[in-house]
């Protein structure tokens, strides 16, 4: 793969904003089908699509092909979404004629799209999550034109999508510029485009340090733009003695293969577990002990990731009074590790309060509800906060959900935090550094609202209202 | 005034973070009864009030008196508002038990408030945009606590409303750190406020610089946090021919009231007027010119910002091809001043297409309807753009009714930008620098979307989800 040069990445960004000039114009029906000719074009190549995938990836068939499903899925749903004409939100306000001190004008809003939208694809899903994965799905919803800088952990894939996405453009009748490819694994290529004064807004999923890096570019723009990066987070789980006395074995097998799906590169990974130990905490961890040591090492995604990895593993590794419940190979960096600590340890390093991406998890030792909360209260802002709890542990610990409530953005209760439901009710995203703006989602229909901007005509005339302002 | 100190800061903002904790979780009744009580606190001291507030703005008693009819109609808006309970946007979807490969899980999500939240008083509303204005009554609305940061402008008017506001505070049996206020003149203590960890979003009314400043250190925080800054523009009125054919003398007239309301010291003060040249042209800015000369110079709000408006007059003035209509008077710093240019003068100088924030405004005299789209593309993002068109116009202008769509917040139709309704559809806000992200308004019912964040519950049992959320 060859970084574009800055004038691949001019050329597509104006080609983007010559064709939001009608692409941001498009009637729902016409925005619905394009979207829906996306699903099928990606759909076309079968079963070489995913194989190409898995080769560039390590992530295996099954698991490729129900993200595929996926990522078909999130298309078709913002194609129905587009189709309901209740994305726009109209309201209106009729004018009052004879108000005193002075007549009230004939106020309408409806959203509009923003204008291109540049979209960053994520590593550790190449087809949900990159070339026409959600942000993609979401922004071209909105009526917003793409250009989508790829990852460099997928050419072959990212490739592969990128031609369906624009045959599907091309026989929908819209211009090209709807949407565009650039590759580039160096930064320069990123900020170039975050910063190209055409583009009005972006989403990105990765790591922290690259997401606050577009997230400062973004706003350190002349005109600074509205960036959401969904950057991934602890996710903590928090199991309540009620449920550890009632289920200890059945809970640690789901965390054990909640921790090692996909190699533990899901943004919503579990990479913490806080228990209060009691008769059955012994038998608990020594069950997930024997879990991680039977998962089999995985290949990461790419050898940058399995770097950073082994890096944070040996990094956690080194702090005293942490113990690893399991015997380390050193030789695999894909191994799943399962750590154990108490409270105090954990309180003390900063570090092993932020996310590691791969199959690792902390278990924090607590010895009372208080040593639980505070750990709660040390935790920065996650994605998910899951408590397993009986029917008789909530009532004690409504500080604790309460606290919970503050630092995410989805509350579990016994479950999981992987298998993120794409849905309408779904929100994918929380407060930092979970996401750079709590407020929006990159995962489910409310995604669009990240691409939509009110406009609001006053007084103007029905024929030259957009359709959906217009007298029923 | 004094400046407050950090610890004062500090206090105030644990305070708010404290009456959060209670605050967040108030029933909805509960909020709208504050709101309600702070209308009528504000209401209680009567002209008392009023008389202050002109003694230290300059603006005239019945400018205040509408202001503050205006100011207890947005507190009551917002208390209707929330009383509908319909502003949390509450979400479902249901679980499906037999669904493959996975179970679906029970999705719920609600808006929630965001936390303490940080508002900056402007200074040409001393009722309307400061203490009780839209961003406090917005942000207590969300179920956020607001720590005020005062403007110098009206320090003895902000004491009165804040005196108000805590008074009905008390008397709702709220926690006091629901609403505090702070003093200060130096960038340092927005600053301080601005960087506090417990503070969640922020919300401001003002100039660009000082708006500015604030985002990027919005922007800057460990966590970043949402900053909504409503900065004012240029709000164009672009004159179409038919118009003026029919009706020039009218327009004038609205357009010397509208820049003139105020001393010009409004956010939608229309800053420049587009019209093509043509046998009207002459006798409109002849009219314009009168009406100009005659109106009267008034106080402006505060010594600082006369100067910067005398400073920004001068700065115009002494643009080569600038011609200034009336005779100006240098004594008189909140003098009405009108200007006229040609299209190539205006485009070669970028200080002409920025807001200057008093009564001036700008005649850019075109000589075809190409010339008229040149400036428009030339402008930034702006709160307002107003066309002034007979029904023949609007057919021939499409290219720019479409380009000021992209560049403005609201579009306005044979009107002008100064009064800002307060509803349901009204935006206020636009393109950067109008604001600091189109997506939100500060003026109206959606204002209350800058403080809120999705918050998702994944297979909770009832009692355990908020009233809203549970079945019916």
């Amino acid at each position: 793969m060859t970084d574009s040069s800055f004038d691949d990445i001019n050329r597509a960004v104006l080609a983007a904003e010559k064709a939001f000039e009608s692409f941001g114009q498009s009637p729902p029906t016409s925005v619905a089908g394009l979207l829906e000719k996306i699903a099928d074009e990606i759909a076309n190549p079968g079963e070489s699509l995913i194989n190409t995938a898995s080769q560039e990836t390590g992530l295996t068939i099954d698991r490729l092909t129900g993200e595929r499903t996926r990522t078909l899925n999130q298309l078709r749903m913002f194609a129905a979404l587009v189709r309901q004409s209740s994305t726009r939100d109209p309201r209106f306000d009729a004018a009052m004629e004879d108000r005193k001190p002075a007549r009230r004008p004939d106020i309408r809003r409806i959203l509009v799209p923003i204008g291109p939208v540049a979209v960053w694809a994520a590593s550790n899903f190449p087809l949900a999550f990159s070339v026409a994965g959600g942000d993609t799905a979401s922004a071209l919803a909105a009526g917003c034109p793409v250009v989508l800088k790829a990852h460099p952990g997928h050419p072959e894939t990212s490739s592969l999508v990128a031609s369906a996405v624009s045959k599907a453009v091309a026989s929908s009748g819209l211009p090209a510029g709807v949407f565009s490819m650039l590759e580039g694994s160096s930064p320069a290529v990123s900020l170039a485009l975050m910063r190209h004064p055409k583009i009005a807004a972006g989403a990105f999923t990765g790591s922290l340090r690259a997401g606050r890096a577009l997230f400062d570019a973004a706003c350190a723009r002349p005109d600074p733009i509205p960036f959401f990066a969904e950057m991934g987070s602890l996710n903590p789980v928090f199991i309540l003695p009620g449920a550890l006395n009632e289920r200890a074995a059945t809970i640690a097998a789901g965390l054990a293969q909640s921790v090692n799906f996909g190699i533990g590169q899901l943004c919503t990974s579990p990479g913490l577990i806080v228990v209060q130990e009691d008769a059955e905490y012994e038998g608990f961890i020594e069950t997930l002990r024997k879990l991680f040591e039977g998962a089999p090492a995985g290949k990461m995604l790419t050898p940058a990731i399995a770097k950073t990895y082994r890096d944070s593993v040996t990094g956690i590794q080194a702090v005293d009074g942490i113990l690893s419940t399991q015997a380390l190979e050193t030789g695999l960096p894909g191994r799943p590790v399962i750590f154990e600590t108490n409270v105090s340890t954990f309180l003390a390093h900063e570090h092993l309060r932020q996310e590691v991406f791969g199959p690792a998890t902390i278990v924090v030792r607590c010895t009372s509800p208080g040593e639980m909360q505070q750990v709660a209260e040390s935790l920065e802002g996650s994605l998910t906060a899951t408590v397993q709890a009986a029917a008789s542990d909530l009532g004690g610990h409504t500080l604790l959900l309460a606290t919970l409530a503050r630092k995410a953005g989805r509350l579990i209760h016994n479950g999981y935090p992987t298998g993120v439901e794409v849905c309408g009710a779904m929100h994918h995203g929380g407060p930092y550094p979970a996401s750079s703006d709590a407020r929006f989602t990159s995962v489910g229909t409310a995604a669009i609202a990240r691409f939509h901007r009110p406009l609001c005509f006053q007084d103007f005339p029905q024929e030259w209202l957009p359709s959906e302002l217009r007298d029923a």
